[in-house]
C-alpha cells in the first residue's frame, strides 16, 4: 500500500471486463416466450460483482436448515445512527421522547449518541446521567471512532453513569483501508488494539462505572471475513471478556452489497472463529441498501448471531438501518415473544414520524396504512370466511377469540395485537369482486347476504366502481344496496335506525310501487292455514304518474307467506318463493331480523328470478317487506 | 374435510401451545449485559412458527453457495396486481401512460389485467389490441380465476391479440383448502385440471393468436410443496407444454410467511420436482409481508427460478409486490445487465407515484430522496477520498470517469448512472463532522481546505449546527466561511465573484482589522532579495471606534511573504508563516487562486496560531490576504 496506490482500482477493473453481461455462454439458457429481452444500455461493465471484491465461499455454513427459535437481544441505535442521518437531528425534547418510548417498550440497551462528534449528544447524555434518567435495567451505549482524543472525550461524557457500553470503530474493509486510511492490515488492526488498550487504561480513571465494551469492525461487508476476524479476536485480547463479563463484537453491514446468504455466511464463519467465544455477544448492524436488511438480519440470527443493532421502521443513513419493528413482529408471528412491547404500533409510528420528521410508507410492513387492506375481491372472500371459520374454531373450543389461535388468509397477524382495527382490511374498489361489499354489509350493517344475492348485488356495485373510478366506501355501498333493495323504507326510520355506522342521512328516492304498511296474521290450531290481511300502498305500475291508492288484501295458505303470496294474485302479481333465509341481526331481544327471499316473479315464460330483502323487528313483516322488495324491482 | 372442520385450527392450537416463548430451556443461553430482556405482554402463544404450519426441510439444497449471474426474465404485474390494490384504481389514461413507459423501459412480458372481473380492464385491454399498441415483441399476460365463466370471458378478451398468456390461478393452501374451498386435495387439483382442460378446448376458438399458458398454485407459501408440485405437474400433464412452446408456472408468495432461505429451500424442491422442466419458465410472485420481498426473490433465482413477477417500487396488495427497481439495480451493482433501462430512476418514480397515487419513501432503495446522503462525518470523509481516488485512478489509466470502474465508499451504485446527482450526497447537520463541510467548500466553492484548516473551521460550523438544531446548507457554510475567513472581501466582489455556486446576496459585516488595497512587488536577479510595497486600510484595533487610516509601509525578504511580514513589523504585528498551500480554483487561465496560511502570530509566550485565506487572481495577492486573514482573525 502508499507505493501502489491504483491496486484496488486496477483489480476490480480487470474483473469488471469480465463481465458477461447476460451473453455469458457458460450462462444456463434462458426459457423465453417469443422474442428475449434486449440488452439495456445499463453500465453494467463498471460494477463488479460482490465475490470478485471479497471472495468467500463457506460450504461448512449449518444456517440454511435452521429456524427461528428465540428473540435476539435488542439495540435501539435510533438516538444515534437514525439521529445522524435526519436533515434536523432531533433537539432534547424529541431525544427524551423517544428514549422514554424505547425505555417503556422493554429495550435494555439503547445506543444514546456519539458525545464526542456532536455537543447536542454530549449534552443529552450528560442529562440522562446527571437527572438520573436511565433505569437500573437500562444500559447506554455510546459510540466513538477509534481515535485517542474522542475515546477520552467519551469517558469524560460517561462520568457517573452507573454502566455503559463504549462502542468503539474503525474502518477495516479493503477499499478504505486503501483510499481513507493508507494503512496496510497491519496498521489498520493496530488502530483498533490501539483504542482497546487506551479503553483498558482510562478504566482507572472511570469511577464506579461499571464498564462493557463493543467493538466494530466497520464496513465489514467491504472486508475479508478473515481478517476481519482477526482484528476482532486481537481486540478480543486486550479487552480480555470473561462469560461473566462479556464484551460486545459487532458486525455492521455499514453497506448491504449483497444476498444475506452471503452475510450469514459470513456471520457463522465468524462465529466460529471468534476466540472466547462464550465470553463474547455477537452483533449485528445491517443497512437496507438493497432491500434486504430485514432477510440479513433474520439470516444472520440462524448463523449464530445474539443481538441485533438497529432503529425502529428502518430510519438511519441512506436508506435506513434494519427496522426492529418488522424483526420483533416477524418472531411473533412465530410464535415467539420478542419481548419488547409492539402492542401499539400506531402510537410508535406517531413518534418515530414526530421525532425523526419523516414519513412512513403507506406499505411499510406491520405500520403503513394500507397493510391489513384486501382490495381484491377473492382475498375479502378468504379473508371473510377465514374470520367465520376462526369465530367457529373458537366457540367450539369454547375459547376467548382475542387469544385463540390466528390463522386467517391473507393476513399474517392480528390487526389488534399490534393496536390496529379490522376496519380497514376490507377496501373496495372497480377490481374487487363480491367479497369486500359482503364483508363490509356484515361488519358494519350486520346483513349475511346469501351467495347467490352476493353475486346478484355485486353487478351493481361494480357498475358503480366502474363509473367513478373510485374506492368504494362502505356508505356508498350501503347507499347502493338501500337504494336497490330497499326502495320504500323510510331513510333511517327501519332499517338503517336498527343497523351499526350509518351514518348517512341521504333520504333515499322512493321509487317501489308496494308499500306495506299493515300486517294482520291469524291461524288456527296446528295443522290448519294460514289467514293474512294486508294493508298496502300501491303508487301503480308507473309511480308519479298513477295516482297511489291503498289496497286491504287477504288470503290463505299453509303459512304467512303462502298466504301473502295468495292474497296479491289478486292484483294480478304472480310470485312464488324459490329460495329463503333469515337471519337476527344483533343478539338482543328487541333485534332486527333480515330476510332474504330469492322470488320467480310475472307468467311464464316472462318470468324474472330476482332476490327481495326485508327488515323488520318482526320476522313475518320483514319476509313480506322483502318479497315486495323482489315485486319492486321487478317492475323497476 | 367437510366432516372435521376444525381440523386446521385444532393441529394450530396444539402447536402454538406448546410455544415456548423465549423460557424455553432447550434454547442456547443468551448472553446478557446486566439484566435480561424481559417477556413482553405480545400474544405470542396465538402464532404457529411456519415450520409447525407447513413442515418442510430441504437437506439437498444447493442454493446458499450460488451467486447471481444473469438477469431472470421479467414481467411487470403493476397494470393486475399494482392496480386492484390501490385506493383509486388507474384510469386509461393512467394505465396507458404506465403501459409506455414499461414497454420503453424494455418490458418484454406485462401483466394487463383480469378482465373478467373488471371492466376496466377488460376495456383497457381491447384498446391494447384494437388500437395496435403491442409491440410485437412484447407478450401480454391476462389474469383469470381457475373458474370456467371467468375463463371465456377471458379468452373474448383476447379476440385478435397476435400473442398473450392466460395466467389462470387457484389457491391450493392448507388453511383455504378447508375454510375457503372446502374441498380435499383431490378437489382442489381437480379445479386446477379443469381449468387447464378448458383452456385447451377454448384454444380452437381463439383464432390466430398464439396462446401461451401461466399457472399459478396461489399461496404456495401456505402449501405443502410436494402437494404444489403434484398439482403444477398435473397442469403440465393437460397443457403440454414443449421446450420451443413453453409454460409458465409461477409460485406466489402470496402471503410472506418466514425467513427467505425457506422460500429458497421451496423453490429448489419444486425446480427439482417439476416434470417437463425444460418445457416450464419457472417464476416466483413475491409479496413482502415480512419485509424480506427482495430477498425472497433473489434467493429463488439462486434455488432455480427462471422469472421474477413484480412492481416497479413494490406496489401492490398490503406491503406490496417485490420491487422490480430495486431488484434490476441490485443485479447492476453485481456487474450483471438487468436488461431493463432504469437509467432515469426519478422519471420512473415520479410516474408511478403519479399513476398509483402513492408516494415513495424518503429511504426508498434507489429512489428515496436520502438514500445518496450522507449525513455523517467520517461517511462525507471517506466517500470525498473515494471520489478522488477514483478520479485519480481513471486519470492513471487514461480511462473517461463516467464508465470508470465504481469503488466509492458507502455509495453502492454511481448515482448518475440512475439518472441521480452527486448534489444531494454531502448534506451536513450537527452530526456530521469535517468531511461534509470540506466536500461543499470544494465541490461547490472550489476550495480544498487542508487538514488542520478543516479542524479549525468545523468548529465554527459545528457551533452553527448546534445553536440552530437544523440541517446546514452550503449557502450557511459559505457564509460562515466568507464571515470568519474573508470578512474584508467585498460581498461577491472577489471571492464569491469567481467561484461556483455561490448565490447568496448578503453583504457581510466588514469586522477586519486591515484590508489590502494596493500591492506592489519588485525584485532583481535571482538570489536577490524581494522589495515590496503594500497600501493598507487599517481600523485599528477597535474597528468602528478607532479612526481607520491608509498606511503605505514597505520592507523587504527572500519572497512577497517574507518581505510583507517585514513590513508589517512597521504596525506593531508580528508574524511567522508556519504553513502554506495554494491552488488554483479553475483551469482556466484567468483564474483565481486560494492561498491558505498557518500562522503564529503574536510575541510569544502571548502567540496564536490561527489559519488565514486569501482568494485573488493574483497569487501574490491572495498569499497576503492570507496572511491579513490570519492577523485580522487573531484580533477579533
Amino acid at each position: 500500500m502508499g507505493q501502489d496506490q491504483s491496486s484496488v482500482f486496477d483489480l476490480a477493473a480487470v474483473a469488471a471486463a469480465s463481465n458477461g453481461g447476460n451473453n455469458d455462454p457458460l450462462l444456463p439458457p434462458a426459457r423465453f416466450i417469443g422474442d428475449p429481452q434486449k440488452p439495456s444500455k445499463m453500465p453494467y461493465t463498471k460494477y463488479v460483482a460482490y465475490d470478485k471484491q471479497v471472495p468467500f465461499d463457506y460450504p461448512e455454513r449449518t444456517w440454511p436448515g435452521k429456524r427461528l427459535q428465540r428473540a435476539p437481544r435488542w439495540c435501539s441505535v435510533d438516538l444515534r445512527d437514525g439521529n445522524q442521518a435526519l436533515v434536523n437531528p432531533m433537539d432534547s425534547e424529541r431525544k427524551l421522547r423517544f428514549w422514554n418510548m424505547l425505555v417503556s417498550m422493554g429495550f435494555k440497551e439503547i445506543e444514546v449518541g456519539f458525545p464526542s462528534a456532536s455537543e447536542t449528544d454530549y449534552d443529552f447524555i450528560r442529562m440522562l446521567i446527571e437527572r438520573e434518567l436511565i433505569p437500573d435495567d437500562v444500559t447506554i451505549v455510546v459510540l466513538t471512532q477509534a481515535r485517542e482524543h474522542l475515546i477520552r472525550k467519551t469517558y469524560e461524557c460517561l462520568k457517573g453513569a452507573k454502566r455503559a457500553v463504549v462502542h468503539f470503530y474503525n474502518s477495516v474493509s479493503v477499499l478504505q483501508r486503501e483510499v481513507v486510511f493508507r494503512k496496510d492490515k497491519a496498521g489498520i488492526k493496530k488502530l483498533a488494539t490501539d483504542a482497546a488498550e487506551l479503553c483498558k487504561e482510562l478504566e482507572g480513571e472511570a469511577g464506579d462505572t461499571d464498564l462493557y465494551y463493543e467493538y466494530s469492525p466497520e464496513s465489514f461487508t467491504g472486508t475479508e471475513p478473515d481478517y476481519a476476524t482477526e482484528v476482532c479476536n486481537a481486540v478480543i485480547d486486550v479487552i480480555k471478556p470473561t462469560p461473566e463479563h462479556p464484551m460486545i463484537i459487532n458486525l455492521p453491514a455499514t453497506v448491504e452489497m449483497t444476498t444475506p446468504n452471503v452475510f450469514a455466511d459470513q456471520v457463522e464463519y465468524v462465529s466460529n472463529h471468534l476466540q472466547d467465544r462464550d465470553s463474547v455477544v455477537l452483533s449485528l448492524h445491517p443497512h437496507n441498501d438493497e432491500g434486504m436488511g430485514v432477510a440479513a438480519a433474520e439470516l444472520g440470527i440462524l448463523a449464530g448471531a445474539d443481538r441485533i443493532e438497529g432503529c425502529l421502521l428502518g430510519n438511519g443513513e441512506r436508506t435506513g438501518n434494519v427496522d426492529l419493528v418488522t424483526l420483533g413482529l416477524n418472531m411473533l408471528t412465530q410464535g415467539i415473544d420478542p419481548q419488547i412491547d409492539y402492542s401499539n404500533v400506531p402510537e410508535i409510528r406517531k413518534t418515530v414520524e414526530y421525532c425523526n420528521q419523516i414519513k412512513i410508507s403507506e406499505r411499510h410492513p406491520y405500520a403503513g396504512n394500507f397493510v391489513f387492506t384486501a382490495f381484491s375481491g377473492s382475498h375479502q372472500d378468504a379473508i371473510k370466511k377465514g374470520l367465520e371459520a376462526r369465530q367457529m374454531a373458537a366457540d367450539r373450543a369454547g375459547a376467548a377469540l382475542d387469544n385463540f389461535v390466528w390463522l386467517v388468509p391473507y393476513l399474517p397477524i392480528d390487526p389488534k395485537d399490534i393496536g390496529r382495527s379490522y376496519e380497514a382490511i376490507i377496501r373496495v374498489n372497480s377490481q374487487s369482486g363480491k367479497g369486500g361489499m359482503a364483508y363490509l354489509l356484515k361488519t358494519n350493517h350486520n346483513l349475511d347476504l346469501p351467495k347467490r344475492l352476493q353475486v346478484e348485488f355485486e353487478k351493481i356495485v361494480q357498475r358503480f366502481a366502474d363509473e367513478t373510478k373510485k374506492e368504494v366506501k362502505d356508505a356508498d355501498i350501503w347507499r347502493l344496496f338501500k337504494d336497490e333493495y330497499l326502495p320504500v323504507e323510510e331513510g333511517g326510520a327501519t332499517a338503517a335506525g336498527a343497523v351499526v355506522g350509518d351514518s348517512s342521512d341521504e333520504s333515499l328516492e322512493q321509487w317501489g310501487r308496494l308499500k306495506l304498511l299493515k300486517v294482520a296474521v291469524s291461524s288456527g290450531e296446528d295443522g290448519s292455514d294460514t289467514v293474512i290481511k294486508v294493508r298496502l300502498l300501491d303508487r301503480g305500475v308507473r309511480p308519479g304518474v298513477d295516482e297511489p291508492v291503498e289496497r286491504e288484501l287477504s288470503g290463505v295458505g299453509n303459512g304467512p307467506i303462502a298466504a301473502f303470496i295468495n292474497a296479491i294474485q289478486a292484483i294480478g302479481i304472480n310470485v312464488s318463493v324459490m329460495d329463503y333465509v333469515e337471519h337476527t341481526m344483533t343478539a338482543s331481544t328487541d333485534a332486527m331480523a333480515a330476510s332474504y327471499v330469492e322470488c320467480e316473479i310475472g307468467e311464464e315464460p316472462e318470468t324474472t328470478v330476482i332476490w327481495g330483502v326485508g327488515i323488520d323487528s318482526s320476522i313475518i313483516t320483514s319476509s313480506l317487506k322483502a318479497i315486495i322488495s323482489a315485486i319492486n324491482r321487478s317492475e323497476r
